[in-house]
């Protein structure tokens, strides 16, 4: 596939900032990148994760794309300083993992604004864990509103998707409610297992409990185990969505603990029948 | 380490009873299997899981140790079907998921009754999937109680320590209360999450939701995805403690729900900071 060669200007030069520059200078692209710390604009250049890197966004005036991938608690003071820089026809889009809040309060700041959130990461932060491919198979989706000029989609999809990446269209809400269900709920139900088993009072189970844990706990603790930072993040920009979730949450397992209670075995396997089956969906 | 070459039986040749014969065989022992099934004898004979193998009891007469690795659901009506039949000086185990009911139900039909659980395990089961070395480095819980002959012990650990088992002991209750917080409340709260998801109303975010998850709904929905038999079991004969540590649970997801309902963030991070540092007690 014959590629157009862009500029493209990454602000935020960790693990999804720096991965992105590693493939799209694959791909031919002139990457410039923005960091607030120079010490990771220089690692980003020894890495060839970007052409050229800065503190400053003056590398940002003749770029066709901004990609924003710094953290959603520094989003809006970040396009607020960007924008006076940036050429009228520059596309800005953002990586963050919540959609409802970022195009209510980054959109208006740019016209030419397509929200975007690539689902794809690794236990690692920062630009030393930045890897080319990342994003191959990945789903991406873009949230554009009925304000979002068509060609700016098209260019965002035009760098993207020689990434390998399945791409989506939703609503932002859509996309909020989306991953509140499959990323941000699994997060709180994660940490209150771990949270939980604190609780236990008498020492000798708990240390039993710490030697007998294998892979079970593992899986299901991974993500309750994670940054605490973004754990906070996801539920402070994502809030009605994960309450809703965790609302339906809550009914459902107080419906299972009944059902243990009350020895109704013939329902609890339903519901596990049901969760055997339907697992699969999630992960075609 | 030199073995003592015994005769060991094993009733069950399912996943962990023909992963057990195929370590036991290469270590020199003789080992004899039973099985409901002519074909599931056949196959443990073809992989080398057992010497001999039948669907009666008759092979257990002259062994040292039988090793009981049938469901919780027959394992009472197997042990009242073989004691008639054993040397008054063999040792029987179990290999079952959960103690207090075993030492309160089994180990009355059998004064040589040693109580037993092999962390160990894959997603698969049945013969087909046994393999070899799967104790190896698994945890091993030995639940002895004052009526336990010492000598009994001492011959199970003569025999599963040269599978690379950490061997433990304790009472009973603490077994199951352990294994309550690190692998029956998972398979609760993981199903949960399915089943939640399931409660979607919109069909758009439905499908988007399924389209989008990843490793993070991979690792967490894992057990709850698992057999539904061996969940309702595990629910059934661990009731007590599984229901103790669902209401712990519930409380803390209760607390985490309130502190994102009033954006208290700074208690919601000190919540994520602690289970971020604890998980790795778990892990070791």
């Amino acid at each position: 596939m014959e590629v157009r060669r862009m500029k493209i200007g990454i602000i935020g030069l960790g693990l999804i900032g720096g991965s992105l520059g590693l493939d799209l200078r694959s791909l031919g692209h002139q990457v410039f990148g923005v960091s607030r710390k120079a010490e990771t604009c220089e690692r980003a250049m020894e890495r060839g994760a970007v052409d050229d890197a800065h503190t400053h966004f003056g590398l940002m005036q003749e770029t066709d794309v901004v990609f924003v991938c710094t953290p959603l608690a520094v989003m809006k003071s970040t396009v607020t300083e960007l924008v006076p820089h940036l050429f009228e026809e520059t596309v800005v889009t953002d990586v963050g993992s919540v959609k409802g809040w970022v195009v209510e309060e980054i959109a208006p700041l740019w016209p030419n604004f397509v929200g975007g959130h690539p689902m794809a990461g690794t236990a690692e932060s920062g630009i030393e864990a930045s890897q080319r491919d990342l994003f191959k198979e990945a789903a991406y989706v873009l949230t554009p509103t009925e304000q979002t000029p068509l060609s700016a989609v098209q260019r965002v999809e035009e760098i993207i998707r020689p990434l390998g990446t399945r791409i989506y269209h939703c609503q932002p809400a859509e996309h909020d409610r989306a991953v509140a269900w499959i990323s941000h709920l699994p997060v709180i139900t994660s940490a209150s297992l771990i949270a939980a088993c604190l609780h236990e009072t008498d020492p000798a189970v708990f240390e039993l409990a710490t030697a007998l844990a294998s892979s079970g706990f593992r899986d299901t603790s991974r993500v309750g185990g994670g940054n605490p930072e973004l754990g906070v993040m996801m539920a402070r920009y994502n809030k009605a969505a994960l309450v809703r979730s965790l609302h339906s949450y809550q009914n459902v397992l107080a419906q299972l603990v009944e059902q243990i209670e009350q020895e109704d075995w013939a329902s609890l396997e339903t519901v596990l029948q049901q969760t055997q089956a339907s697992r699969p969906e999630f992960l075609k």
